[in-house]
This record gives structure tokens, C-alpha cells and sequence, in this order.
């Protein structure tokens, strides 16, 4: 069993546990750990942290973080003044600080332990100008094998269901600011609801779709809280042009 | 002023008032009736009709039907039993009747003069299979010269807003029938809302982009009464290729 180390800018020598790597992340020398055994991050994350908008000086909040890849990315692309990850698995969480500090960015990042559940006591109410989320997707919990697994409570609603989701989203965001979100599109008309009824209105739209000609896997919506009904839907996000060849967009957007 | 008139398939003179004109549908023959002064049907109406599905010996009714060019397509591209077409202004479906006659309808399409609002006096509650509506897409008011105006009825809700428009559609179809609408996307959380609010669950969409990197002008939904929240979102239906052709789809499907 080896045991590797890499340096952050200040010299701490970050330990890489087994199984982990660190993602070059192709964007100002970022990296990432992950562990191959556990959830990694997926386009999904990426997209979303290309759609939602973070202004000059606004603090920020990622629930379920994950690797806290949101985080990392958005403090590369925007001018945002401070991140924050909020993570419930211990595991998890440690390795996203690991990444926060390999990365030299404990200024402007933190990563929180906690439930989104309850994040109304770990945070203070309308606290954040922006909040961004990547929810578990789905709903069926039948045949899962262990559902304490760490890719399934971030895969499914084992810990925190959609309505649960975006609640505390409502409870964190400043009346005004924005929560972004990715999901299934099939869910759509069940996260419309969901969010309208903590008033959380919807008020932008991208459907993500494999090829142009094929039906969308994701979904990125912007919604403000108190905003007015009335909402932008974007020109559709084709990832591939055609077989094994990115899009225009994706390769000059996200690097791929 | 010259009064014109059109043979229909049994020798009735069907009359063409002044400004009038009878359009071919380029699909067995058919004309539909229309006058420029008054509103004219739209690529909405024809997308809606592609994208509803009637199955063999449904029965369907249109709300709203104007100049009746939806049952009119509906009747020729699908094996449904019965056609009718409710509309509340009575120079519309005076226009509509004579558009049926003109194309030797009348056993397999009824226009019916009714108020949406009222429409479950007019017709038995739960009694058709398929329920189709091109709604008006506008609130606002405002800015109206002549909110009596023909035009102005259909495409600001001056006499039947969105709410009244889908429970008439609730109200009408059976348990587990279909309801087809086309609408504006700009208002999608909010058709999401009115719609599950009488148990139309939204099974199936399609947003209408004039071109591929261009936001969507239309959106087509079918909902089902009493359906499971899981919707299928359909690949974008593209208008034009480039400026002046249409797409591939649009030639092939609608001829245009």
C-alpha cells in the first residue's frame, strides 16, 4: 500500500489516500481529488458550474458538495468573494477540505460538515447571494444494495429528497438571489412544483441533450426566490456534434 | 364587391365572404377558410396537430378551434372516429362550419358555438378520449384598442385565461384520456402548475426552436388525467436549417 503526498502552494504536503487520484481540472492549475470507489464527479457538475452566474463579491453555497468540484470551479470562473461546500458524509467532506488546501484556497473556500436537512441551523437564514446543488436524481430506492453507500445517497433520495432539497435552498438564499440546479428532465414538471411552492420561481432553463436529434439527460434551471413567473429557456446544450466529437460549445466552453 | 362561391364534394355552394379566402391545406385535398382580417391560423396550430396523438375510433375536441384547421388536419392524418371544434365567437364558427362543409366533413367534424367556461353544460363531463388547445399566449392587457377584436380573443386572455382553458380540458376529458396544447415556453412553470393543479400531469413535451442555437418560440405538451408525474422530453423540433429553408423535419412532416 503506498501512500502518496503532493504539495499545496504553501508547502503542506496533502496526503492521497488509496484508491484517490488528483484531477488536473484543465482550468488556472486546479486539481481535484477523487476516489475512483466512491461518487466522482460527472459533466453534470462541470455544466452547472458554466450556467450559474456568480457576481463580483457574492457569497455562494453548494449543497451536498460532494468533492466540492462546484466550489472549486466556481472560484476559478467567477468573481465570487466566498465559497462554501456543505457535505453530510465525513468521508466526503475531508477529502473536499484536502482539495480546498491542495489548491491553496482555504481563504476562499470552506468545507461544512453537515445535513442539508438542517441547514438552517448551521447556517444563518437569506445568508447567501447564490446557491448551486446537484440533488440526488432518483427516487426509487428498489434494488439498491446498500443504501448507505456513498455513491448512493449521492445518487438517490436516501438522505435528502427533492422537496427537502430545495427547502433548505429557499431557507439559505437572500430574497433575490439565485439557486441553481441540475436534474433529470423527466422530473421537470415535479421541480417546478417544488420549487414554486417555496417561492423559488423558475426564471431559466437549458436542456442538455447527448446529440441534437436525441432526447436531453440534463436539465439546468436558475430560479429566484420571490422572482416573478415568467422564464428564459436557452437555446438547447448539445454535447456531441456527432460520435466521439465534442460540440463547439463544449469544447470552448468547458475544456473538454 | 364580388361574392365568391366553392363546390363542395356533394354540389353544395359553399359561400366565400369578401376578404375571405380558401386556403389549401396541401394534405387529401383539404381547404380551410380563413380571412386576413380576422386570425389566421399559424404554424402552431399545424405543429400542435403533428404532435397530438389520436388513436382508432378516438374522439376529439378542440377548444378554442377558430377557423377549425386542427380538427380539420386531425381528421386527415389520424383514424379518429369524431371531431368537434368549440368556438365562442360567432363569425368564426359560422367560418369554420362552412369550411367543413366545404370539404364534405360533416359526419366526421362538428363546430359547436360555446364559451370554454362553460364548456362541461355544453358537452357530457369525461366524454373525449383526446383534448386539443392552442390557448391565447398573453395576459397583458394592456395596449389593447379593441379587446372585442377577434385577434385580441385569440391571442390575449380577454375571454378565457389559462386556468379556465385547462379545466375545461379536466373537466372534458376521460380518466386516463390525452390533452394537447401549444403555448408560449415563457410561461412553462407556470402551465406546469395550472395543469397538475387538475390533475393533468404533463407526460410529454416538445420545445419549437426557430433555429438551433436560438431560444424556443413554441412548446407542445401532452398531458394525462390522473397520470404518474414522469414526462419525456422530446429532442428540440428545429424550424429553419438556415435563414429561408426549413429543416429536413419540417419538410418531411408538415410540407412545409
Amino acid at each position: 500500500m503506498t501512500t502518496n503526498f503532493l504539495l499545496s502552494p504553501s508547502g503542506e504536503e496533502i496526503m492521497l489516500k488509496p484508491g484517490e487520484r488528483a484531477d488536473d481540472l484543465q482550468l488556472c492549475g486546479l486539481f481535484c481529488i477523487q476516489d475512483k470507489n466512491r461518487f466522482c464527479f460527472g459533466m453534470d457538475a462541470v455544466l452547472l458550474s458554466g450556467f450559474a452566474s456568480v457576481k463580483e463579491n457574492e457569497t455562494c453555497l453548494d449543497l451536498g458538495t460532494g468533492t466540492g468540484i462546484i466550489p472549486l470551479l466556481l472560484s476559478a470562473k467567477t468573481k465570487g468573494k466566498h465559497f462554501t461546500g456543505l457535505e453530510i458524509q465525513e468521508d466526503s467532506a475531508e477529502m473536499a477540505g484536502r482539495s480546498v488546501r491542495l489548491n491553496g484556497l482555504e481563504d476562499k473556500i470552506d468545507i461544512v460538515r453537515g445535513d442539508i436537512r438542517e441547514a438552517s441551523s448551521v447556517f444563518e437564514r437569506s445568508s447567501f447571494d447564490v446557491i448551486t446543488g446537484n440533488p440526488p436524481y432518483m427516487t426509487d430506492l428498489h434494488g439498491l444494495k446498500n443504501p448507505a453507500e456513498a455513491k448512493a445517497i449521492a445518487r438517490h433520495e436516501v438522505l435528502c429528497s427533492l422537496k427537502e432539497f430545495v427547502t433548505a435552498a429557499a431557507t439559505l438564499v437572500r430574497p433575490g438571489g439565485r439557486f441553481y440546479m441540475v436534474h433529470r428532465p423527466f422530473r421537470l414538471p415535479e421541480i417546478f412544483g417544488e420549487l414554486r411552492a417555496v417561492r423559488l420561481e423558475p426564471k431559466r432553463m437549458r436542456l442538455v441533450h447527448p446529440y441534437v436529434d436525441r432526447e436531453p439527460s440534463m436539465v439546468l434551471i436558475e430560479s429566484v426566490r420571490g422572482g416573478n413567473p415568467r422564464m428564459t429557456i436557452e437555446p438547447p446544450l448539445i454535447i456531441y456534434e456527432k460520435e466521439g466529437i465534442y460540440s463547439e460549445e463544449v469544447r470552448r466552453d468547458y475544456g473538454f
